[in-house]
């Protein structure tokens, strides 16, 4: 078989990916966000996220001392906001005041979450790591929080009204079609029409 | 201000997130496919990716050993595969041949990359973390290559053509809706009007 791949300069070409306003603070200090993509889950038990952050950033200071940083998951409402805050720098610009975004405070910690955003997940540093042009910064969730109006009557989160926000190569998406669950390759033929009706149900 | 978010047990809700297939092999043996949603680009220069698996994945022990994984992108023709790579061990199960995968070499590795998907990322491990439940393999991307039929006529990767599949919560959804690009939000009027077009029409 020949080789179907045409072979690239190596970049950072995984996607999608997740794109999260991550606020910080330092005590007596003015909050700030900052967009970022290189962000994920890294562990289930403890739940464990990782965000990479620039040295540059006027955020990654702010992180590193503050031992602290909050994932905010982005809904197209907070879109425009999201974008705003990955140009521009804390160092100038007050981005909650801009974005009109409400500093939420979340417990124990000093940085707040962004009160319009989904859903925040407030991370404990737990390391860092020199890559190159990014800082690796993992974290343990200490806190978890979500907008009231995102659960249901049977009180589960539902997800799809979050209207979550996707990057693929360098542009924001909506999340499209329901396409299938975890497992549906190896459900029961009752199990996946029943599940399946209700994934296109949006429910 | 009322507090508006409701406080919830810290969890794995960090989304979308990319749902790949990541490829691996030992010398001599047959090679095995696991898919991981915990991963994720963490440095830009040089290009870096992690992903987490747990030690009791068939595929722990190959990339621990090997010292690389290859990072498989996925398109829709390819999700139900994918969600078999997730569900089935390596231990009772020829992957690429259940799924009708061809594994095409990489230059320099011993892993191959799934021939069927769009793009893969191969990945050299530089680090192993034990954080509970999962290990954080970090890796320096090495080759790169994507498939021909992506590239269009002026050379450039079509990504759209791709149908990437992004995980939320349990379920595959299509990319949708093209909302903004980096830096729309403060975009001149004219550049972002030719660009919001440009991206609506796909391309």
């Amino acid at each position: 078989m020949a080789h179907p791949f045409v072979s690239l300069t190596p970049g950072t070409l995984l996607a999608p990916v997740p794109a999260v306003m991550v606020s910080c603070a330092l005590p007596g200090q003015k909050p700030n966000i900052v967009t970022i993509a290189w962000a994920g889950t890294i562990n289930s038990d403890p739940p464990m996220c990782s965000i990479s952050v620039r040295k540059e950033r006027f955020s990654h200071d702010i992180i590193r001392d503050s031992g602290e940083f909050v994932i905010n998951l982005c809904g197209q409402e907070q879109l425009k906001g999201m974008d705003f805050c990955g140009v521009k720098s804390g160092r100038d610009t007050d981005k909650f005041a801009a974005c009109g975004f409400a500093p939420v405070p979340v417990p124990g910690f000093t940085a707040p979450a962004v009160g319009e955003c989904p859903l925040y997940l407030a991370c404990r540093v737990t390391s860092v790591q020199e890559l190159g042009s990014h800082d690796l910064f993992l974290g343990k969730v200490e806190q978890m929080g979500v907008r009231p109006d995102l659960i249901d009557e049977a009180g589960r989160i539902d997800f799809g009204k979050a209207r979550l926000v996707a990057y693929n190569h360098g542009n924001y998406y909506a999340l499209g079609e329901a396409l299938g669950f975890f497992g549906y390759s190896v459900a029961a033929p009752d199990v996946l029409e029943r599940r399946m009706k209700q994934l296109k149900s949006g429910k």
